[in-house]
């Protein structure tokens, strides 16, 4: 009898599949309001602009557009990329600095296997976003996990984690944060810690992975410098095209020191040759008629508002039952419940209730963080938002009341 | 001081970069008649129809053209797939059967992650497509080369290898072929080996990856069945639209097994999250509107004339300093030299009198071949390629002289 199991390699059972993208099918064609993905307002998106883009990209670039270009991504492209870095405060960059990736996701993918030999030390926040969990996981990484606060990460306990590793003969390889603007907390690191960071990274010999997706919506006035406009050298930088033009369209990119480069352009060539040529030509072109720059904005206007309606709302229905972040920026409000509740127990119970959210323990490296949950305000409306979170209170209270 | 290099991981290392990509590289700009590549015609893309599509789509499918989607490609996708394999010799495929890959590149380094644990046993065809033997290198497989001649791979050294394994207490886990116009050869399976090797399959219980990306570029009348279509169970089929529609798109599949497909999208979240909706809706498009079927027997008549310009070129050039393939179908000639000729020694020699090819060991996973190249007749027109036989006859010829 043939059994196929027994062909599957063993490295896929370290991938481990996105307990979010479990939720959305559970929660497809259900009248459930999802608070659980991550996707972008679609109302926003900038679709007549881009149809008028993709057919001028082909007549434009003809027969170019579609065929097959370099790995590294077209020049133009990384030109461009250079120039939005430039001009939204990241200066310096030059086209060798950058890789194009098939959306971020890639980037975490190629830097995972770039950077992580198995049993290499990986720190992360924590919470911190669960696809770079499931990235460095697959490669075999160690992590450790540093707490954040209102002003991000806690380099005070990084430093003496580093320290006491040092002292066992340990070394961290990457440190990994989204420094702005946080997946899944909202919150920013400080500045001063930013040059703290940096500070780490020489004395202790690592790099630093800035995974940079949300900092163009941020809706309060923080001061905040990127890592790679303060070190070129020991910065990592990814971003994507997701949130400030189409996730549809699969784009990202890394700026990083060139040997960093190379090493991604052949992990990406035998990943998938290249990134689609009419994408890079349809994003190069959208960056250079001021698309983007006029379309960030707009979006966020839209989130801060949202934003502003998740907050009102848990003030409204949550207040006493649980905490959360204010987020400055970003896509997420990350809520912590009493500490006797599972939230990944609680599911079923929230879906059966009209609400979908993520539970927060995926987002933490060491098993904790079973109480929490991040809600996503950035896909449903202000109505759905109010009504949402309204409905996810009375499941907590009764849980709460249920579990006592 | 920062040393970049000590922080890349091993497996970089393991990941060959492409020795084509390096010569088209060494070619750019440059008076060379390139034999080197594996290059469609862009003449032949259709790019009206594409632009006229790509408009379209984003007119009519709006934002969720340029949203996120679910990572084993869009089921209206795959049912056309399904539909086309259908009316194309190969039956019976279901939406659960397929998944969307980011070109076949990407079916081809996905099904190694998920097939092939370290020491594994690949089976081969000797000479086989380079970029297959780099990925299942780059997952620690083990190598079996097989001969192949005018009726593809030797199954009958296949079953000796096999026994002789067995008899070692060894297993072949995969064996990957091309046995439709194959990569670099042009030759094909005759049905009878087609059959012996899926018996061969049942009898050593090992899992079949049929890559066909040419199966639909056949010159000559021959009969030929796809693996796929005689073993629903253990036929792993991977295609690309990069030869029938446009390679700029990215898109390529794979049909397989429920559960091969499974692991495969556990592998592919990991990698890209999704292939671009976008070139998903226009794949869709393309092949609802007939676009694909009516672009296939165009390009296939221009290519049926430039294999024939090469043979004839070859035969006029050639003919006493070499033997060559006579491919029925694909995009590609084989050609053997004199054993004392070293053809990556010849290579400068080649790029100085302006003509490129492959050097052929790269398709030998036992480092022989050391006498052969490949040569590319989809991407040069006739005279170039009449021009670049004259040139590469002159270097064999001088080569010969000079090295004896």
């Amino acid at each position: 009898m043939l059994d196929i199991k027994s062909f599957i390699a063993d490295r896929v059972s370290l991938m481990e599949s996105s307990e979010i993208r479990e939720i959305l099918e559970l929660t497809e064609g259900k009248n459930v309001i999802s608070l659980a993905g991550g996707l972008p307002d679609p109302k926003y998106f900038p679709t007549e602009e881009l149809a008028e883009i993709s057919a001028y990209v082909i007549k434009e670039y003809g027969a170019r557009a579609l065929q097959y270009s370099i790995t590294r991504g077209l020049r133009e492209f990384r030109k461009e990329i250079a120039a939005f870095m430039e001009r939204t405060g990241t200066p310096g960059e030059m086209p060798y600095n950058i890789i194009v990736t098939s959306g971020s996701q890639q980037a975490l993918n190629l830097l995972a296997q770039v950077l992580v030999n198995p049993g290499d030390i990986v720190v992360v926040e924590k919470p911190t976003y669960l696809a770079a969990i499931n990235e460095f996981k697959s490669v075999g990484a160690l992590f450790e996990g540093i707490p954040i606060d209102d002003d991000g990460m806690r380099t005070d306990i990084l430093e003496e984690r580093l320290k006491a590793l040092k002292a066992e003969g340990k070394k961290v390889k990457v440190v990994y944060t989204v420094p702005t603007a946080q997946n899944p907390s909202g919150v920013s690191m400080s500045n001063e810690r930013r040059s703290h960071l940096l500070e780490l990274a020489e004395e202790y010999d690592f790099l630093i992975i800035e995974d940079d997706p949300y900092s163009h919506f941020m809706f309060e006035d923080v001061d905040f410098k990127r890592l790679r406009s303060m070190d070129k050298y020991r910065v990592i930088y990814t971003s994507t095209f997701s949130k400030i033009l189409a996730p549809g369209l699969r784009l990202g990119w890394v700026a990083a020191h060139p040997e960093v480069i190379d090493a991604l352009e052949i992990a990406k060539q035998n990943a998938d040759l290249h990134t689609p040529t009419f994408n890079q030509l349809i994003a190069t072109e959208a960056l250079k008629r001021g698309v983007v720059d006029r379309h960030i904005p707009k979006v966020k206007e839209a989130y801060k508002k949202k934003r502003d309606a998740m907050l009102n709302a848990l003030e409204e229905y949550m207040d006493g039952a649980a905490k959360w972040t204010k987020p400055v920026g970003g896509l997420f409000v990350f809520v912590y419940l009493d500490e006797n509740i599972d939230t990944k127990e609680m599911l079923p119970a929230a879906l059966s209730a009209g609400v979908a959210y993520v539970p927060g323990s995926a987002f933490y490296v060491d098993g904790s963080g079973r109480n929490t949950m991040r809600l996503n305000f950035s896909y449903p409306d202000e109505e759905e938002i109010r009504v949402g979170i309204e409905r996810l209170s009375q499941v907590v209270k009764s849980y709460v009341r249920g579990s006592v």
